[in-house]
């Protein structure tokens, strides 16, 4: 009886889970009301409109030049980020599902918010596939900082970290993109090093230092970790419609593709090398093959829209693997003994490091452009050098880069303490440390008897063992 | 001996399968010599001369608007439907299998029955990319009445069922779409309400009194929940693609696409409240995160093509995860008690409800239509008024398209009713009670020993302990 | 003692993986530093200045006519290939890990391999991403080839026969393309005939004895078919890509992506009641749906973009479902026990044999095609009927075709020789027959202890019982 009662005050999300979902569903409802209308492309008259003006064919639609892309970037976010985290052995309802929740009000949430900073125009924000892709992409950063205190929240603190993680990921865009006039396509600086930085500060301040108990459950089963390969697997194939939804038409969406590809294929090599290396008999561990393959994608993300080369993508590729590799080796320990950060997914490795290398690569790659590469129109077209900004050098544009990640860390760490400081508050329902990535606290488990369930965790006795 | 003979009489699948397999396949190519041809868009010959004729370019092929969008419902077909129905813990061969087996037939009889009544020129029927999409969507009604018998029929019944479903789909597209002239994109009337009601007319037919003794298996284990999210995430991910594959080019595709995207976001947002809010201590349930988290996507299946607009497309989500999480806590034990109606997946909370919610959301929405919204033309152009249709009003559409709804239920009715009466007849080999939700009646399944196999159903012995 | 010491000596991979993997993505880097570029379609001036030239506008850039196929392809690959290897109980890392690990060192391998024969010019090899598709292609033979020795090689083994076996692959594919001139757009012959002749030959010389006694492993467990599904039903939907992936623009893109769809849908009802037909009690068995299923498209990769029509590709579908669903039953195990050709997948029967109908029938419809059929300009373009080729009549070019498939079963049965001699040398650190399709040999596997692992293998005792 103590032990029901002591759960259930803690994590019964009967009522407060409700009433965040109705309640913020129906803001969402009014807000668009009020402000959300098509853009043209997408509305009947405004596209007759522009056919006839600009005199194009259908086929020039918006639609058919990012439509597949943002198909592929929706699976990265739903599919992708929510099996990668199903490698726990008794969370993969949570990975999947809480992920699932968080995009789908993040996105909700992001189009208002991208849409008063970026398409605003005579009191409405007008959306269309770019910005269903740009929503993506902020809720993308929430995805990736849930990765850092996965299975040690509840519901209710996944919801409200994802609505100040979308407010500050829009500000921080806002700044990045139109203040700084940064290039940042693939969100190097904008999606990995904010999003990861804010996770880690966050999962800092709510440091549990009674976690080791739980060491059992923060490891995988042999299927969890197949599960967990359909979301690598996705993100690694999807990662080049990623890193050019939004480029520029033609060439830049053509090229960042290919920057990808060849970045992430690069990474695999150097991971398996890396993991063989660091393990005990030369075996791979699946936490590298799931997570450290991915960084090539993470690391051009600035840089693949440019004239990055191939060979360049490679060598971009080579260094993540390895050091996302070490990462989880090395440093994931590390920052638990010694910083009190608790990183479930490690995402310091996979979206911090590689983030920030990304966001250096695309400072040099700016810095380092010459009109005899990108011939002066082009060079102009790629980094927007028109209007206020027709004085900017490659070199200034290259030091703007490096400011963009300055920033992007700053609002991470600022951002990411002051809504640690809130999740902290003791009425969000979060488990207590033995119930941690473990799904029957909010979930109903089949096959769990109600008996069992209760004391289990209490007592950390075994099912059935119980008196 | 004895248990061995009376099963062997009653599920053997060896000689009827392959017969009607084969021989509809025989039948299938005969008639697809007779009448099936490509259509000049996919023909050498006949795109030559229609760039000549049109003055336009490759990329103006049909093959560049619709292939992504037609593979993106393929998808769903196959994997979103397969997999959203592996759930049961013992059933997920059947479920995968037997889906891909009649979907795979259902496109091909569905491609003559459709391109006899809407393609047949001159003696041929000439099919395109389009026309993969629409046996995908006859199809997809077939799915969807499959949930309802899921694990409750052989394969043989299932090919029968396909064959006059496809029949009867065809027939109520060709009255909706052509002699009422109403709107239906994404089907929230042809494919789901008909498919819905369809199939529970079907599974109320072949009502079994003595179920309650295979409850175990009608129940999920832990990982086959999440083979099961599989599903829901591609379904979920993919239907902004399934509700604007075959609208009109340009503007309807794309604004076809962003309705379906908000309204699916909303829809989780309600699901989850609901699931939370009806749930013993306020946990969630696969279940409904499985299912309900797709009806807005259901609900806009008519009407997001329309002029809906992003908040209306919220709204429709709102209330239909309210409806679906209401129904499978409140109405499916509601209609297996009371009403002998046994729904395995619940598809009347998924398609029954959401689908007829879409169609008098689609009503209202062509109801309120006005040339204020859409321009003379854009009227025009979206609702086809043109030929012998000039002269409907917004307001006459409205009419129709409930009428739309109401035939559509009156043909499922009738026709399930008759198919449920064909499919009860003694020879096509459906599973005992005991055996219902079970693999191993139609499938080897690795580790089924043969001396358990057989008895354990009859005896409900576990397996080993056989004298 | 004796027993970690020997299994270290075999299979320990820490030194000679990551050498492996490190050196070579060095080579790689090298390599792609001195040749490799975008191609214009990829460049900033280069895009510019085509336009102007062509006058044509960004959506003509090649990215939108292949990219929505390229994704579908690496899909096929990366989780097609991937998952449906899954099947084995306990070599689930492996499949879906080495296949990623082989395909991404492969991809780049391809990209130099096929860009010196194919599109080197002025000392540069010019990517774009149709470059893409082809490198993946190349892959794919490498995947299929992987099959057939699927748990009995090493990591190291692997990556050298990728090697190999993509530099006979480009050099196949150039005789067949730029000598022979002939037509191969989905690769019945370059990837399936080539690949799955290859892998035999090498798993016939890699030939086991003493297999028997891993039969458990070998077979399947309830979740592991599940997994395999995925694999299965990612490459059957995206499988119209795949054929129509690098065709002409506009209708033999469209056409091949019609006739791929209707010859698999047809081998699935064949495999189905062959599978039935085949067994006891006439059950299915989930390797033909795995597999047989798949034949159809197989079978049409040579001929899909020719005017093969949707009912002669129902045909070839029908009969590959039969002929792959025999092969299972009867000649995969006569190859065992009789030519001692242990094909863990069954290649033979999935890409083998129909890899040979498919240049079989492939060889026909070039013969057959007529003037009245394609037009004159349209035969023209079909078959590449210019320059040098411009004497050639479809009679001719179906004996060229015929031609091709002899020279690939050459290049397959000596470089798969040649390959799986080099393979056999004694210090790539294969695994024991004992070892064969175990995961805890190349993986750290989640559960294992340490102290059960390492004998369980030699003394075949289970884990705990070890005294």
């Amino acid at each position: 009886m103590v032990c029901l009662s002591t759960m259930a005050r803690n994590t019964d999300m009967r009522w407060r889970l409700p009433l965040v979902c109705l309640l913020w569903e129906v803001a969402m409802i009014v807000l668009f009301g009020i402000f959300v209308r098509f853009n043209p492309e997408a509305d009947v008259a405004g596209w007759e409109e522009e056919k006839q003006q600009k005199n194009i064919s259908d086929i020039q639609n918006e639609f058919y030049f990012r439509y597949p892309s943002f198909q592929d970037v929706h699976v990265m976010i739903f599919v992708g980020f929510g099996f990668l985290m199903t490698f726990l052995q008794r969370y993969g309802f949570g990975a999947v599902g809480f992920n699932f929740l968080l995009a789908a009000f993040g996105i909700q949430w992001a189009l208002l918010m991208q849409g008063w900073l970026h398409t605003f125009e005579h009191g409405k924000i007008l959306i269309g596939v770019e910005s269903l892709i740009n929503a993506d992409f902020c809720v993308g950063s929430v995805c990736i900082a849930f990765g850092a205190i996965l299975g040690k929240v509840s519901p209710v603190q996944l919801l409200i970290m994802t609505l100040f993680q979308v407010t500050l990921f829009s500000v921080n865009e806002y700044i990045l993109l139109d203040l700084l006039h940064v290039k940042d396509a693939g969100g190097s600086m904008t999606i990995h090093t904010f999003g990861a930085y804010f996770g880690l500060t966050v999962t800092a301040i709510l440091y549990r230092p009674n976690l080791e108990q739980t060491k059992d459950k923060q490891e995988s089963v042999y299927h969890s970790d197949l599960f967990a390969m359909i979301g690598t697997l996705f993100l690694w194939m999807y990662w080049p419609s990623f890193n050019s939804a939004i480029s520029n038409h033609g060439d830049a969406q053509h090229r960042a593709a290919i920057n990808t590809y060849c970045s992430l294929a690069a990474c695999v090599l150097t991971s398996v090398a890396f993991s063989s290396l660091l393990q005990k008999k030369g075996r791979l561990s699946m936490v590298h093959i799931q997570n450290a393959t991915l960084a090539g994608g993470v690391a051009v993300g600035t840089s693949a829209e440019m004239m990055l080369t191939p060979y360049g993508a490679l060598i971009v590729g080579f260094i993540c693997g390895i050091v996302t590799t070490i990462g989880y080796v090395y440093f994931t320990p590390f920052l638990d003994a010694k910083l009190h950060i608790q990183d479930t997914c490690g995402i310091h490795n996979l979206h911090g490091m590689p983030g920030l290398i990304g966001g250096i690569v695309g400072a040099v790659t700016a810095a380092a452009a010459t009109e005899g590469v990108y011939g002066k129109k082009g060079l102009i077209n790629m980094f927007g050098f028109t209007g206020e900004y027709q004085d900017r050098t490659p070199s200034i544009q290259g030091g703007f880069q490096a400011a963009g990640i300055a920033v992007s860390l700053a609002m991470a760490f600022v951002g990411g303490a002051i809504v640690g400081g809130i999740l902290k508050l003791p009425f969000f329902g979060d488990p207590t440390d033995e119930n941690c990535f473990e799904d029957n606290v909010y979930w109903e488990v089949p096959g769990d008897e109600e008996s069992n369930l209760y004391c289990m965790h209490d007592s950390n006795a075994k099912p059935g063992i119980n008196p």
